[in-house]
């Protein structure tokens, strides 16, 4: 019988011939930590007895969530992380160089079909160049520092296929968003995700990056593209036999298949508050708001950018709207800076900020306040993520967000 | 017997033959409300009874010390402007273009020869053009909202000369730095500092306000730069025959006149935590450095960030050193984002953040942590300013900044 991704991905990796539900050790090619959780995670590593990395060069550590400073003791996370780092041989890493989801694909730190863990919720999102990569917790990371193997449970597969061209005004947000709608918050909860069809196959690296970055909403383990030439350019690479293998087999056995025509797609939001409440803007319209943000580990990518600024292009943000721009990585905003789209973007009265987390995580640059409504590209809408527990998120694309940010309430982008 | 130019602003608002020690009231020409103050102003206003503004178009409301808001609450005093603004019919609302200081001048709201107040303490530095410009509290600001009107004692005048050509490595900051040094942070309390020289003649516009914004340091009431062709240019206007004769006479009766060779100066700082405590850079290279801040209505300057790149320019920023640039206005961030300077820094490591107090005023963007160090554009080096009672301060110049943030600890920078 044929294998989904998954299954090729940890049998390859593991040499045996596993089926869903089975407890397996794999060998891990890559881990990220984060600023937030680089100090729980090097206490842990220690209290566990290691003295040593299981190989300094796997391990990438990323100050993006504290990046700038925001708080007092903010900084205190990064000395503890420069320590480690130091004290353990680590060369890989950022201090302010963009979002880690982004850095571990941008920088070529995943490759096709590699094994990784982060300490982040969302690093489900490096399944865009077809990696099994799924979130940890730091007891989890400290344990793979010391040994480079880490236990887990081979996930069931729901298979999503996406045929067909996608509507002028429809991004790759609203497919995913729409998704996540469908199958429910916990609609994929421990199962792998994974994605076909010629509209898949015909999406940048960027887009696809938003949809597997958003399947932790859904619950999913992780998601996965197959490894295509779009990939190999992306990852600067040329794919390998084993990359070139990582295609759900016909008669591979799935949980579920769930099947799209691109055509039916349509601008949608998730509403407050939760991720799963998926109205077609639509039926928002008129909404009035008070902020806008576009950026994110989500919709912070050059594509991103140049759609918004299509869309901004010659235009002013309505009066009472603040508009943040965050770009995903150093690497992004310098491109869009030569490109003349943050030039773009200022002109129509956004604040650009530095990469990082920052208004995402609710840590700065546009907290909101009781009452006020916000349209956002990134990834939650949870109570009280982007300022307190009364301010209501609409989670949507980037067209959506800069044609929003333009009439100062709820609109559908033209194109 | 001759006026200072204080003394000649005076005279010509109020019509009344003035000396030093003399109340009188004043015909205000323009004010300046920005974020934090507006809710008290607000309150203040109404309280009083008053129910009109004695000018809507001469009041002028910035939003800059919570912009982008990092705090939640800090969009409240948004909405309160907002409502402000609009109950009274002001127009002049300034949601997210940067720094008050600089819009002030930059936008043209003060003209040579004004009398302008500011609920800012840094609102000395409309100076620049040869305005009379002073920050006041809440309550001053809301009677001078009613009846146009403000009471004031007639300052006495130090005279500060400043003769031949600058050392290339120092910058106008240099000049306030070692001013303030010399006269004590309450040498000058409730006095008009007055600059004249063909130093200060050879300055830009952007150099004198750099002096202008800190001679609160040394406790001013004003700081005076006489009006002329560079200045006329800045503000887009022709100087009319009392602009023209804002320089102080001959027999003028000043309480002190400090004079300088522009050649003695070097680059310094001013060392935690006082405004006055100030060493040159020198004495002090090889101190270990955190971070650098070139920014603020001090030091955000075109000529600012100009300076800062040239340093910068194919240079790194030391690894463990993070640097965090804020240009002082929209107008200033789209003109170095232009000419390729934001790209500069940005290669060079540098985190730019959209323009507002933000880290200066401790709120956002860098703040620091229990026994790090920074050196900074800005103009004060307080206790607790930048982050905890435990940061150590360095004001410095753009230049000095520049320098230190790639060497990564303090130097004295070349050129």
């Amino acid at each position: 019988m044929g294998n989904t991704v998954i299954e090729k991905i940890i049998r390859h990796n593991t040499g045996k011939d596993v089926k869903p539900g089975d407890i397996v050790t794999v060998n891990v090619d890559r881990v990220m930590i984060h600023d937030i959780f680089i100090p729980f995670v090097g206490d842990k590593f220690e209290e566990m007895g290691f003295t040593k990395l299981w190989d300094p060069d796997k391990v990438v550590l990323i100050y993006d969530h504290l990046v700038p400073a925001s708080q007092v003791d903010d900084t205190r996370h990064f000395h503890k992380g420069d320590e480690f780092a130091k004290k353990y041989g680590m060369k890989n890493v950022h201090r302010s160089d963009g979002i880690c989801h982004q850095l571990m694909t941008e920088a070529g730190y995943v490759k096709p079909g590699d094994v990784v863990f982060g300490t982040d919720s969302h690093t489900t999102t490096y399944g865009c160049v077809g990696a099994f990569s799924s979130g940890i917790g730091y007891t989890e990371m400290a344990s793979i520092l010391g040994t480079g193997t880490m236990w887990i449970k081979v996930p069931e597969t729901i298979k999503v296929v996406i045929e067909g061209e996608l509507p002028k005004n429809v991004m790759s947000k609203d497919i995913i968003l729409r998704l996540i709608g469908d199958l429910g918050a916990d609609g994929a909860t421990y199962r792998a995700l994974e994605f076909s069809g010629n509209t898949v196959e015909n999406m940048t690296v960027a887009s696809r990056m938003t949809i597997a970055n958003m399947a932790i909403e859904a619950g999913a383990k992780c998601a996965l593209f197959t490894p295509d030439e779009k990939t190999a350019e992306y990852c600067e690479i040329e794919l390998n036999d084993y990359q070139k293998s990582l295609k759900g087999d016909e008669d591979a056995k799935y949980l579920r298949t769930i099947t799209y025509r691109a055509e039916d797609f349509v601008p949608v939001m998730a509403c407050p508050s939760q991720v799963d409440k998926i109205r077609d803007t639509s039926v928002l319209e008129g909404t009035p708001i008070d902020q806008v943000f576009i950026g994110s580990c989500t919709n912070g990518r050059l594509e991103d950018l140049q759609a918004a600024a299509e869309v901004l292009k010659g235009k002013k943000v309505a009066d009472y709207v603040k508009l943040i721009v965050t770009p995903a990585s150093r690497k992004i905003y310098l491109q869009a800076s030569k490109m003349g789209i943050l030039d773009t973007l200022a002109e129509a009265g956004a604040m650009i900020t530095h990469p990082g987390c920052g208004l995402c995580c609710g840590r700065a640059g546009g907290i909101l306040s009781d009452g006020e409504r916000v349209v956002a590209t990134n990834n939650r809408n949870f109570l009280g993520r982007m300022g307190t527990s009364k301010v209501e998120i609409y989670l949507a694309s980037p067209k959506t967000a800069a044609a929003c940010a333009v009439a100062g309430k709820i609109v559908t982008p033209e194109v």
